[in-house]
This record gives structure tokens, C-alpha cells and sequence, in this order.
């Protein structure tokens, strides 16, 4: 049975609500995601929250019934407490319906499957968790394997970047992991390593990617760096008609992803 | 010559700061615009701040000595401040080296010349500040007219708005309207209305575009409503291979825009 707090002091609450801050949630291996259509996502993938909270006004919601239900049975805890609280724990004045303290997943390099998937993103020192996020939700909907992240990026499981998903943390699988050890990964069996770049003359409509195709992102700020663009079998462009030199790397990203699948698809 | 105000109370600094908020830009018909790329990406668009602020660590750059001249010659302000206070106006613990305060300023329906160009944006009801600042950086990016807001959207004269624009929001003409004056200016004369939409079997990339293309990006949460889809000359679909049944907004316009500017140059 669901308990209810309504203590903003009670431990649950508290250490609920450290997991906004990276600290908190490097020491605790756990992190928040919010909205029932998020958690839904979730809960279909396999991942059932530690810890749940609703309000009363949500109770009685069939996808709020099923999530506590899938709670308890995994042994974690549901807990009803007040709109506030809830709106505490999400940072927003209108909060999702629920709320989840989730364990932190993620494959290895070695444990993918490159074969799973003729697309695959790759980003590296990505700072926005906005765009990760997006990133993320546009992976999931080419059909991609999953998301690399190289070197020093943002946190996949900030709260931003789980918002930002839209529930895409759930289903597509997210590997950290540094550049030296994603190129021997890569090297030892097939895939194609296609670089975003402003210093080549191939347009990314008529170049040609094999499968399965490992699309690379830069930086938001400064891009590729040379010797990484140099380890790559093919650089892109996309065109620029106007000042700006570049795009949104979430926006690159998907019109790159998004030209990999209509010629998979041609 | 410049002045220094080393004062967080004094006027100059508390209005610019003031204008973070809506109800502040409103009233004053000004905003905020940070960093000195874009401050110089709006000078070279003829954009002059009305006061200027940067700090003794960058007075000396070329590009800042640019801006003061400008200003000055306009008739504005250039003030030296202090770190501190730039950050506040900032709101960022990294300020850019410069913040300007610019007069809002856009385009009405009747001053468009939809031949000019052969892709515009229109958005309606766009919630989010970073999705309406990105799709403004993909309408630089594919020569779009400009971007039209149809009824109640983010300000796009935010500070959110303006960082994620990179500096468009001065080169890419914004107009705000409602629907009813959007179509009966769209009505009298060429262009065809595109909505993004998942009750089609119209693949985006099959469809074909007639100039100048309106592409049509509905509200984050709820996309098109009825009426709208039912205005539209074609309803085209992005294929969603995943979990999801939609992209992110800005990602959405962007895979479409960059779709119409292929067939332009085909």
C-alpha cells in the first residue's frame, strides 16, 4: 500500500529532491525523470522507479494505478504526498502527474550490438542537456541503436536532459565512454564514422553512408576537433545559405539522422 | 566616451536588468541581447544597442571598440561596468563580453515580400524560448523570409529565445498574428501551406513543394489543431520508426526545412 508524507524534512523527500544535483546523483547511482507519459515509457521498458510519488488528484489515473502496482511489485516504495511537495521535487510550478527515483543504466561499448541498427549518434563534449535530451528523442525516432557519448559531456541523467527526452532515456541505450576507446571499439568490426564538419566540400545529401553508420557531432561551441575529424571515413556538410556558420547540434544531428534513414529507406 | 557605473542601484543597470522579464519588455518595447558575436552579427544587420555594457577585460577587443563606435555615433550609451554586475544582467555565471539593450523591432504581415524568398517558418502557439531561438538559427540556415508566431507564443525577444537564435533574431524577420490575419494575407497571393502532421500517409520526403512553401509547426505538446491541419494546401508526415510520435518541435521544422531547400536545389 502507498504511504503518505507530507514532511518536506522526511528523508525520501530529501534525498528525492538532492538528485537534481549531479553530486548527489554520481554518489547515489540514482536519478529523476517526471510525467506519466515519461514514466508509462518507462514502465513498458522494463524500468520501474525505486521510489514514486503522486498526489491524491492522480490516484486514481490507470497509468498512475499500474505504475504503483509495478512499484510495489519490483519492492520500492510509492508514496503519496501533496502537490507542493511534488512541485518541490520537479522544480516547476505545474509538475507531471508523478514523479520517479530511478537507477542509473547504461550498457558498455563492448555490450552493444552494432549490428542491431544501421544508425547510430555519436556526440562528443556535448554541454547542453537540452540537446542531449533531443537528442536522444530523435535517435529513438530514426531507429537508431543508441547514443555514444565521448569524453567530457553533459549529464544524460540531469533533469533537463531526462525532460528533454521525453522518455527517450528509456529506450535508447547510452554509453559514456572516452575517444580513444570508442575508435579501437569501432575499429574492430564494421561501421562507417561520418563527421559533421565546415572544412570539407561533400554535401551530406549526396554522399553515399554504409551500414551501419556511426553519425559523430561536435561540440556545440567549437565543433569537431581536428584529429578527431581526421580518424573519420567521411566528413559532411550541411549547407549554410545564411550568416551563421553553424546549426543547433540537436538540429544537425536530426537532419544528418534523418538523411541516413530515407536513403536506408530508398 | 564611454562611462564606468560600477552601481548595481544605479538606473542604467537596473532597467537593463529589469528587461530579463516579460512584463519589463513589454512596457519598455526593449531587450537584452548577450555575447559578442551576436552583438556584432546585429551590428552588421544595422541593429545597434541603445546602451552598451562590457567590462575593462575586453574594452580593448576590435570587435568591442566596433560596437562602442557605433553606439556612440547612433546616439546610445557605452558603459563600462564591473564582472559582477554583467553577470547579474547576464543571469549566467559566464557572461558574454558584451550585453546590449536593443529596441524591439519586427516586420507586420503586409511588410513581407513573400517572393523574396522561397521557404518560410510559421510556428503556432511555440512554448518553449530555446525552440523558438533554434528555429530562428535553421531559418538563417536555409535562406528562410522569416519566421511568423501565430497566436500565443513564447517572446521571442527573451533572453532564452535570443541566446538559442545565435544571433538570427536579427537577420531572420519575425512577425507575431493571429491565424485568421495569417491566412487571409496568405490568401492573396502565392505560397503553399505545409503542416506537420501524424494523420497523413504523405511522407515528407515524397511530397512536393510548391514556392514559396509555409511550413507550419504546431504547438510542443498538442501540434496542429483540426481547423489549422484543414487550412493547410498539404499535411506531410516525418517518419517515427521508434516509442515516440513526435520530434522536438525545432527538430521537426528543421528535418522539413532542410527536405523543401533540397528540392530547391535539385
Amino acid at each position: 500500500m502507498p504511504r503518505l508524507v507530507t514532511a518536506y524534512s522526511n528523508p525520501l523527500i530529501r534525498q528525492a529532491r538532492d538528485l537534481r544535483e549531479k553530486r548527489h546523483r554520481r554518489e547515489s547511482g540514482r536519478f529523476l525523470a517526471e510525467g506519466l507519459r515519461i514514466l508509462t515509457e518507462a514502465r513498458e521498458s522494463g524500468r520501474i522507479p525505486r521510489v514514486l510519488f503522486f498526489t491524491s488528484a492522480t490516484a486514481a489515473h490507470p497509468l498512475v494505478i499500474r505504475l504503483i502496482g509495478a512499484v510495489e511489485s519490483a519492492g520500492g516504495e510509492a508514496i503519496e504526498t501533496t502537490p507542493d511537495i511534488l512541485s518541490k521535487l520537479s522544480g516547476k510550478d505545474n509538475p507531471g502527474a508523478v514523479i520517479g527515483v530511478f537507477d542509473e543504466f547504461g550498457p558498455t561499448l563492448d555490450e552493444l550490438d552494432r549490428n542491431a541498427a544501421s544508425i547510430w549518434l555519436v556526440a562528443e563534449r556535448l554541454r547542453d542537456p537540452g540537446n542531449l535530451g533531443t537528442i536522444l528523442r530523435t535517435g529513438d525516432a530514426v531507429g537508431a541503436g543508441g547514443l555514444i557519448l565521448i569524453g567530457e559531456c553533459v549529464d544524460p541523467f540531469s533533469v533537463e536532459a531526462v525532460r528533454a527526452s521525453m522518455g527517450a532515456l528509456f529506450t535508447v541505450p547510452v554509453v559514456r565512454c572516452e575517444w580513444d576507446a570508442f575508435v579501437g571499439w569501432l575499429r574492430r568490426g564494421p561501421g562507417q564514422l561520418v563527421g559533421l564538419s565546415l572544412d570539407t566540400d561533400e554535401d551530406y545529401r549526396t554522399a553515399r553512408y554504409d551500414e551501419p553508420t556511426f553519425l559523430l557531432t561536435g561540440n556545440e561551441a567549437q565543433g569537431l576537433p581536428e584529429d578527431y575529424a581526421a580518424l573519420c571515413d567521411l566528413l559532411v556538410k550541411i549547407p549554410m545559405l545564411g550568416r551563421a556558420d553553424s546549426l543547433n547540434a540537436a538540429v544537425a544531428t536530426a537532419v544528418m539522422a534523418y538523411e541516413v534513414l530515407a536513403q536506408r529507406r530508398a
